[in-house]
């Protein structure tokens, strides 16, 4: 772990119990905790003897913010890109970890290929931010349309949304790792949280003489 | 073969001497012929032969016009849209196939998601055609981008080109079959013909009463 | 949206408050409603809320008719084209979204290539529809042995069903898109919705001018 | 090796040095041998050794007869069924093997399912035989429709004839594995000797009380 | 369906009152009925109305035998070839077909390549069979070493039984598909209904002239 | 193209002639010109018409710098890291295309997981870098090994190297899409221009205030 | 089964009354039982029948012992390693299997490729074992890794644990496939039993003749 | 590289003026050298700069012997099994490199599971052996059968020899890592180096204490 971050808790496979023994020896350390992948029963007997945890069901993460109000205090933001309803679980998954992180997030979801004039009315504050990452599934076409119109890193985030010929979402990432455009790379299938954490790291060093 | 078609023979696996032989046996049937998939060697056997054929080096097509000038006797055209160089091959395939088939259609060649201005630029002229052929390779994301701004229905054909996690086409095929976009239905892999013949039989039912 | 096309929700991965959230905004436009992909329970809840929904268990969707009794302004129809009940559902899909569309079709639900017999008891109807959607699970031939038969265009849909080296649909889909018959396209998997949906367009071009 | 059975050598991976080496030392067993998979180039170097041998370019076999003129002892015979040009390799290697093992074989080779109506032709004759071989590239529907009409075994040889989504065989294979009419089993891709060995046997079984 | 074959109904996806409808038309017909892939559940509601019906748990059959006991009009017999306790229901529903068509089989079950003393004690029975239906999961291999021991033909049948890499019956298909014994033929993964169909076919044919 | 960018060529597929049209048009440009994947022979070929370009044999790029001598105007470099002979090919694409950039880079390229050892001796060299870009091949291990051990963002390169379970890279490719070490984001296979042209932007940001 | 060995029954897909009564008629030949992959439902009966069966919940293991205490008759130790909590069940599989085997096991159970330094803190421990089991999910880097720093043979494991581009294991299966560290070879995904039962033939043979 | 041990060089992606460089390096350290998958060109040339290395056409290898004649120290040795000429080339390589190491091997190479009485022939001489490397390509039954009959580890090593449905040795490769026959592990496709360098691992283990 770096100095200056949360701890992480990657909550698959971890039972209500383990995860509340790992909080409890990393409370001490005066952090910020961050939770992902937490099913809603879970949660619940969790924050049964760890009232300072919030959950949030979209993105299934559990938070506990050390100081009550978390101040930003690095310049920027990231963008958070994506579709919009099925896309949400994983870029909301994305935001609330730039946010445990202490990191400005923006949220453009409504931003389809099939519905490309929202995207443009919105293209000024998403090339505005640091770094992008760009959430999609189906057929993953977004992280080459945003990577053609803005400057910056770009981080595509498959999604396993879909059915059919997508394979569980190889369809997107195939279609990620292949884009035309450059300044486009990927993580694995519904990594919010990865998509994110490499952002962070890019932000932090954009950030890192001011 | 329907009336007033052409003959079309599949050029690939057939020798030179084979076509020749099929060729002959079509010519006094009064009909264009167009030959697909025939490399460099076997066009200049055949042309020997045959010196009324004509051969395009870059969709690889033999065509034998039975009118000197070909009229378009049909209202309207088919939009042919494409990225650029690395997929000409296939875009030029569905023109001339097109073409053979007396249909007029219109180029728009240089218009890929990563620069997404230039498709903008044509997109008038691309709404007014019957219907499209989209195809794309790498990515395949522009069926996807071009069926969100029209509504006509698109023919999407995935190419080959790429490499890596492109796997000979696979890339582009998913991301078409997946579109999250309406009105896009998919041919198999380099098959500008098929995905020309299609559009033409929406052409000609879009003629019908005319 | 088109105009004078219904509205389409996509039911998946919604909740049913969502659904009524958006149906209900839907609702002062006046335009027949369509959703896909719902099942019973969620159905259920719907019509509670709006009673004008009515729900379809095969093809599981929801249709709200904005008036009572929709006529067929369209020429012509429609043919869809399966072998028999384990395709039903996927085939309904189709039907009732072209029907949601105010597009006449005619079913031809018990035609499987393994008895071709009975495919050619109805090929004359078949071949007088504007277009075919053709579905067909397991080995996924029936589009081939169709395509060879009607001179218009064919929209193949492949199903999941099947098992073993089905490969939930995979082998259905390479069967069409490699089919050797011209003038077929093809949809993702399951995807009766978009089959019909590119049927339509086709069917609306091929109606323009009466 | 089985009584009254030739010899037969896998010529693949073999120099014709060895391929020579060892059809000396089965010469003297006096039975037919049958070498398949030899290169034009191998079979010249085998033939000027072995005279006796006679290479066949399309199905690519070398055959030594013993008996200068063969007899068919065995009742009946093996329908070999395909659609064309580009099978007929694979087509031959199946009815050169079978004709090596004395067996009468009859070839129905321009019968696919695109054109259904020339398999109608003859259908009869087909259906008079013992057991089928029926061979399929790109789609790989025909044992399915030829199963459907008849009510002997069919061995279905599913070939490499293709491209795109056909991946090298893949698609025809996946299609005769999920034949939904019944008495169809598979061998390999372009395995012509394969299908006809099993038809072979099968043949045998139907002659052995006469 | 051919003359004095069992009527057969593919239970996977019928309900229970679907199933009864098909089989009551069917009863006046007065030959067998065999319903395959019938779940227990299923089983119990069918049996409540048409109580003539006998289930069989492990191959998830339902037979109706018209004649009170079934006599062997044929000679010989089919070998059911199987490794053991895990391919028991695959090889069952291939045991329970044969019997419903009136065809004697005989059952080798505990005779998996890792123990292969076992096949040796039995394969003299099995060689005397018409054919062999041989049935294996995991790696597959047992036709392979069956087929190099017998010298009728062999209809391979892999199972999904297995994990890991076992890919849900890939690796067993595979296999059997590259066997380097000659006479053998694959069906579906799991398909036991098609391997005694097919081996029905050729005891039948063997038959014949009797 | 961005401000201050060189002008990029993507070389494969391109004839020397297309190149060389492209090329001359942007000379007038006064940018760098990087072409990648450019063969030796269409490089001599081009370098014959324009002697202003440098080939390099290895990574197979052509760089024409538009100052005789490039400076270094950004604080720090980025760490190009690979496990030796085999990955070359691909490090050099890297490192080429960063100078063509004017980014300063650093290679350490004996660095392999199963002499890890070598990468220790490195490691606080690597870790000062700003970011780096990590190239393996046959298992693809080394990005998660440098990724636990350096606190800045990895950009992982996965190469075609290997045989067999390889599946020209999707081996690697996999493996870095896998990694349990946070900071990876992954690039095509054998995508060189890819990693370096990612890296280039985020050192560009971490030098944006300077 | 070997002299001197435990009985093992392979729990999955076995009834907990099957598995009772395979036990009872192994239980008078006075060796360890050991059976793998047994439900804790499956468990909790077989025990009530048979308590001297001890159940292990991690690894999922019933164990019989036939001496009450067991002695480690053999010189040195297997090292059993793996990265952490996901991958115990499997870790401790093969660790029950090789002591039940009477085979002394040390467990270094969080060694991780990502944090490499705990690795190294235990390194000489594992070089002193006769032969390492290597489990690992995700990316399955961690075999090349300890392959590069022990002289002894490696058999990896890998796991499904994972997700997305993981595809249930596939990903380590060919990492580990792959590895450019000699001394290691590979069993199915999810094998701990395997994996151990390899390490106790090799253990056994490096203490034959003490 | 351990104490006593060759040295060796992986010939594949090395030009021949690498191969002599790095081998005249290690020339002075007075061990055998050996180099795998050297195309017999590259030997050529080798050869001429150093002439004590010795070519071997059939397993690509080059050996140079530092002691005249290798006196096998170990007790036993290791078998070498497959099933015939397709397989040889994989056999040798792994065959030479023991030899390279000073393990004596014995040769098995008639025993196909197709005809499985030559196995049965040598079975004795195979299960005196220390371990064995078990050969196969097409269906990959060989160690399974082997592994039922022996009781010490196998390596198996699947190769690429087949065609259509091996996909490059994929099916060789799946049916070894799911044997149903305990004690087997595997190496990549065509990977006779690795097997025999872990068979020799395996080897020196069970020697150490003579
Ligand atoms: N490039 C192509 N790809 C796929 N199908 C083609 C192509 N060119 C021609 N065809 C089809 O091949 C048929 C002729 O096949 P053949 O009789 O083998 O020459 C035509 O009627 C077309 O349906
Ligand atoms: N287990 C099975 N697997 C594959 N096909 C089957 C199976 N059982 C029955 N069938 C086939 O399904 C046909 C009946 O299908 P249906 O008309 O849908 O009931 C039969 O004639 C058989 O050809
Ligand atoms: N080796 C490479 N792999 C992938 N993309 C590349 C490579 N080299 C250049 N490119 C991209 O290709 C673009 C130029 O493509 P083109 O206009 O076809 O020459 C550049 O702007 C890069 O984004
Ligand atoms: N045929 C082979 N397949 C896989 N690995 C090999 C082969 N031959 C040699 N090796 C490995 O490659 C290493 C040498 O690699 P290099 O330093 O690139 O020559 C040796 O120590 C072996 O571990
Ligand atoms: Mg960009
Ligand atoms: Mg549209
Ligand atoms: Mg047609
Ligand atoms: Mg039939
Ligand atoms: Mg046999
Ligand atoms: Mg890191
Ligand atoms: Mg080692
Ligand atoms: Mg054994």
């Amino acid at each position: 772990k770096r100095q200056g971050f949360p701890e992480v808790i990657f909550g698959e496979g971890k039972s209500a119990s383990q995860i509340i023994d790992i909080s409890r020896a990393m409370m001490n350390k005066q952090e910020n905790i961050l939770i992902t992948r937490v099913s809603e029963e879970k949660a619940t007997a969790i924050c049964e003897e760890i009232p300072s945890f919030e959950y949030d069901q979209i993105s299934r993460t559990l938070v506990r913010r050390y100081q009550e109000k978390l101040e930003y205090q690095l310049d920027g933001y990231i963008a958070i890109v994506c579709a919009g309803t099925s896309d949400l679980s994983v870029a909301e998954e994305a935001a609330k970890t730039a946010e445990a992180f202490g990191v400005e997030v923006r949220r453009f979801y409504d931003v389809g290929v099939a519905g490309i004039h929202r995207l443009f009315a919105h293209i000024d504050e998403i090339r505005d931010a640091t770094v992008s990452v760009v959430i999609a599934g189906m057929e993953g076409a977004l992280p080459s349309v945003v990577g053609g119109l803005v400057s910056h890193p770009i981080i595509a985030v498959p999604t396993s949304i879909g059915y059919g010929a997508n394979f569980q979402g190889l369809s997107a990432l195939l279609t990620m790792l292949n884009s035309c455009a450059s300044g486009i790379s990927v993580v694995n299938i519904d990594n919010g949280f990865g998509g994110a954490y490499n952002a962070i790291l890019i932000h932090r060093l954009a950030n890192k003489r001011t």
